[in-house]
Order: C-alpha cells, then sequence, then structure tokens
C-alpha cells in the first residue's frame, strides 16, 4: 500500500478526479504491476495496472492480489468501473485504503464481493485520507476544500503602513505558493485585493514560464472592479458578486471546483476564518518586523482568549529564510 | 576549545561574570585538568583548572597548554589576575577564543607573552563569541544586553479582544520563560501591563517552587503603578519613571545589569525595537488564531517595506505544541 501510495502522487493534484496508486502483487507477494491515475478521461490506476500487467504475461497468473489506494469504482463515467476491470481480469483478492465518498461511484467494494473477490478494506486508511483529504473531503461534504493562505511578517503583518508589500516573503515561497496555486483548481481573493494590488493570480513556473494548469481565478464581493483589472485577463475569472461565503462556495462546487485557495486579502482571509470554512492553512512567516496597522488577519470574531481557534501544525518547514506552516483546526 | 566551551556551560548565565572553561593539556595533548567559572567571587575557570592541576601532580609536568574560552584576565578583583597565575605554575602555551573586553581585565594576552608564554588566539572565536555574547556584548557597549520576548498567537495577537491572555502559550513556552528569567539579570515591563495585569515578574521552576537567581523586576514609564502590584512585592523591584529607553539602559548597567529581558507589553516592545535597542528576540508563536486589535508589536515607524526590519533566524524549536524563534536582527 505504501508503494501504491507513492504511485498516486504522480497524478495531478487538480482536477475533478483524486489521485489513485495501485499495484498488482502475485501469489508471493511481489509487486508484477504498477499504475497511478493521470487526471479525468485517462485510465484509472487499477486499468493502468492491468494493461501493464497483460503487457507483461501472455496468459495472467493466478491468485493475483490488486492493491489500491482508494475503493475501486463502480460506475461508467469517461471509462469504465474498475470493479468490473478488476473481475474480468481474474484478480483474486483487492486491498483499498481510503473509501469512494461519490454516490454513482461508491460500492465498488460489494460488487467485488458480490462476484466472489476477497476485499480487504482501511488498509493504511488514515494516510491514505490525509494524502487525499482535498478530493475526499471536498466530495465527502459536496463542497470545494478551503485552503487559506498568507504570508506574513513574524509580527503578523500582511503589508508596511503605506500598504507596500512586495516582498515580505522570499523566492522560496513565492515559487511554493505559485506551485500551490497550479495544484488547486481555483484562487479566490477579495474585490479590495484586486482593487489595490491588481494581482494576476496566474501560476508561473518562473518569471516567463506559466504552469500547464491553471486555476480558475474568482473575486469575491460587491465592489466593481474595472474590467482592465489583471486577474480579467489571459485566463479564466469570475466575479461572484456576494458577501455570502456558503454561498460562493456552492457556486464554485456547481462549477467543478474541489479545491479552492484563499489568498486574501485581510478581509475575506477574515470572513472564511469567522465562519468556519477554513480546512487547511498555508501560513509563510517571513523573519521582517513590520509594525502597524496592516495584520493578515482582522477580526474574526474571537472576543475571549478560550474562544481562540485553536490549530494542529500539520507541517513546518524552512522555504529560504522563510517558515512555512501547514495547519488546520483542531 | 570545544571541551573548554562545553565547561563554561556549567557557570551560571546571570550576573557580572562570563561564563568561561578551561582545560590544561599535557605535552602529549591529552587533558590533565579542567576547570570552569562558577560567578563573581569565586575561582576563574584557569585557576579552578590549575588547582585540579595542583591535585594531581606532586610536581607539575613541563610543556602544558592552557586553553580557555576567554582571554585570561589581567587585573586582580575578587579573585587574582589569571595571566599571573598560569605564568606561576610555569604554563608554556596559552591558547584562547575570545578577547577580553573589559578595561581593567584585558591585556592579559600581553602579559603572559611578555612572561615568555606562547600565546594563541581567536581559536574557534566565532563560537565562543556567540555562546558569551550576551556577556561580551554587554561589556563591549557598557550597556545591557537587550533580548525582547513575546508570545503571541500565529497570526500575531498576544491576547484576544477583551485582553484576556490566559494562556496563549503552551505550559513548555512559560516554563522556558521562567527559565530564561532565571538567567538574566532584570526583567523589564511597561506601566501599563502593571496596572492591566499585574504581573509577579518572578523566576518560577513549578507553581510552588522559585528559582534561586530571580533577576530585578523593572517598570519603565512615567504612570503612577499602585504600591500593591505584585511586581514590588517579594524581591527586587524598581520603576524608572522616563520614557527614554537609553537613559534607563545607562541606570541599569550602573545597576550591575548585564543582560535585560524585555516582557512587554506590545507598547513597551516596540518602543525598544523602534529604538533599535533590541539585540535578540524570543518569540513563542501558539497554534492558534485570535484576530482582533491586540497585536504583540503596534507601531515600530516601519512606513515601507523596504525598512522593515529584517531578522537572521538563530533556532527555531518545537516548545510542545509552540513554535520557539530565537533571532536577531540582520
Amino acid at each position: 500500500m505504501k508503494r501504491a501510495l507513492e504511485l498516486a502522487l504522480r497524478g495531478p493534484a487538480a482536477g475533478v478526479n483524486p489521485q489513485v496508486g495501485a499495484v498488482i502483487l502475485n501469489d508471493s507477494g511481489e509487486i508484477v504491476a504498477e499504475g497511478w491515475h493521470l487526471g479525468s478521461g485517462t485510465d484509472h490506476a487499477e486499468v493502468m495496472a492491468l494493461k501493464n500487467l497483460s503487457a507483461k504475461f501472455e496468459t495472467l497468473p493466478k491468485g493475483l492480489t490488486a492493491v489500491v489506494t482508494l475503493e475501486p469504482c463502480n460506475h461508467t463515467g469517461k471509462t469504465g468501473p474498475c470493479a468490473q476491470a478488476l473481475i474480468a481480469a481474474g484478480i483474486s483478492r483487492v486491498v483499498y485504503a481510503s473509501s469512494d465518498p461519490g454516490d454513482a461511484s461508491s460500492n465498488g467494494a460489494q460488487t467485488l464481493r458480490d462476484a466472489g473477490v476477497e476485499v480487504i478494506s482501511s488498509v493504511l486508511e488514515t494516510e491514505a485520507d490525509f494524502q487525499s483529504r482535498v478530493w475526499l473531503t471536498a466530495n465527502r461534504r459536496r463542497s470545494p476544500f478551503v485552503t487559506l493562505k498568507w504570508a506574513s511578517s513574524l509580527d503578523g503583518r500582511n503589508a508596511a503602513s503605506d500598504g507596500s508589500s512586495k516582498w515580505i516573503s522570499g523566492e522560496e515561497s513565492r515559487a511554493h505558493t505559485h506551485l500551490q496555486r497550479s495544484q488547486c483548481d481555483a484562487i479566490a481573493v477579495g474585490t479590495a485585493t484586486v482593487l489595490a494590488d491588481d494581482p494576476e493570480l496566474l501560476a508561473r513556473k518562473s518569471p516567463n514560464e506559466y504552469y500547464s494548469n491553471q486555476p480558475l481565478r474568482v473575486v469575491i464581493g460587491n465592489s466593481d472592479i474595472p474590467a482592465s483589472a489583471r486577474v480579467l485577463q489571459g485566463g479564466d475569472s469570475v466575479q461572484l458578486r456576494t458577501r455570502d461565503l456558503q454561498a460562493a462556495l456552492s457556486e464554485l462546487w456547481a462549477r467543478g471546483v474541489k479545491h479552492l485557495l484563499v489568498e486574501g486579502g485581510p478581509n475575506l482571509a477574515s470572513a472564511f476564518e469567522e465562519a468556519g470554512l477554513v480546512d487547511e492553512y498555508q501560513i509563510y512567516l517571513a523573519p521582517v518586523l513590520l509594525g502597524g496597522p496592516r495584520t493578515s488577519l482582522t477580526d474574526i470574531g474571537v472576543e475571549n482568549i478560550s474562544q481562540g481557534h485553536r490549530l494542529e501544525i500539520l507541517e513546518t518547514a524552512q522555504l529560504g529564510t522563510d517558515l512555512f506552516i501547514r495547519a488546520r483546526r483542531k
């Protein structure tokens, strides 16, 4: 299963489909084929593994075990159902980690069992659920997974008093942000940020090179923004004229957004935080002190220390001289 | 020298005297005696090492080398000059790391050379200077080394909107703070903090046990504080009725303070920061979000991002679930 989880990461992080990995073992427990899912419309991991298996053996050996990170799907979408493919290939045993949260695609395990295939579920489920938390959370809840990102000074400011903020964080942090952008489906900013900073919000590999996957750029808020705003040029973007964030998320879900990256500014970030809509935080802390009024978060509805939003740190890393913190609500 | 630097740490971190370690090597380079300084009025490291040497040998071997973390002193204070003691013991060679910054105590190296002792200076000087940075900086500058400490949420708040702050940081961080207090000579807070929080500011090992070394508690500011304030009870404390921080530091230097720990609140911390008087930062970041108006630093005179006070991170550590950051100005 560990190998299958590694293989899963070869697939794209963004998009409507999950990252899935599969390995096929012979009756001695040796890996005889591997597969992974490369995104919507392409073979599912199990099918890639079965194809690799067929290429290797003229007649398939008996007693094969398929180890998959996600419960094999049960429905015909752009590709056929994996449960049927595994049955057709004569696989004896299927081991999987996470349960499929889909309405149409779930119950693959039952289909396999009904066909006489031995099924073992929940192997390394915690690890697999964590690795696929964005896709699983979004699909189980039927609402985008929300990552809130900010870069601040060590004293919690996102800009100096005069509003200047280029650059608080270092090159490595900014490159990391661009990579994160390329791995989500949409980026949200408030109208105030568009009016003040006029950001482009594209995902760049370097100053002159863009990532092939560009997220939908979403401006949330009722204020008018000029048609010349950079966020409206050169790619998909939309303004959601609402202050109801739940409605905004529903609208984005309907547009196929599984993963929304909220990039600010402070008012939008604080509104998401106050509404309890943040699934994960990505905080870049730069080794600088700024003081002054421009905090990364404004008010989040906390009056008393006991109401503070306690976080669980998932990861800390050094990015150049910055400190990167990934966290979630406790 | 590495061993001597280890031995130095056995001495007390606070107080007027430095942490110094010494080892004596025979002509084969083997350690034959060790010493360290236990604080004002006790033997200097070299003298302890020489005494340990005498206890071991009836007649001292020839060709001995003394390795000391600090240039041997040249003056008679509460104890005699180490340079003379080393000469008297017939030591052939003295190796040291940091230069002695004292007016009266320096030039030990010259005294040794004049007596025909071979002297090698600056061995592991960077490491030794860093280890003794508090004492060396204070003595070279003739003004206390200033450590600014704050505990904040990840979004830079030191309290919730209603002023409640117990406890932002966890038990391990608070224990760390108390240890730090016991290792400095004075703690400073502003009058606003005394009036709002009425802190005791003693260094506690546990709820019922105090450290043997208690720093002078200093209240800085012109506002009156009540005679019943806890900071005025049970130990040494003083109010400096001034807003001139340089004058406050001179006053504290005159009182023998080498190391001042500024504990806040935000106005005093920001005043020290704006005046460029901070030598080192100790920041405890708790995994919580608070929002609201109560930032750990207020205004530090930074208008534009280019004027931001850039820091060099010296250390990051996990303290329970908190993040501890030690830094200095770049």
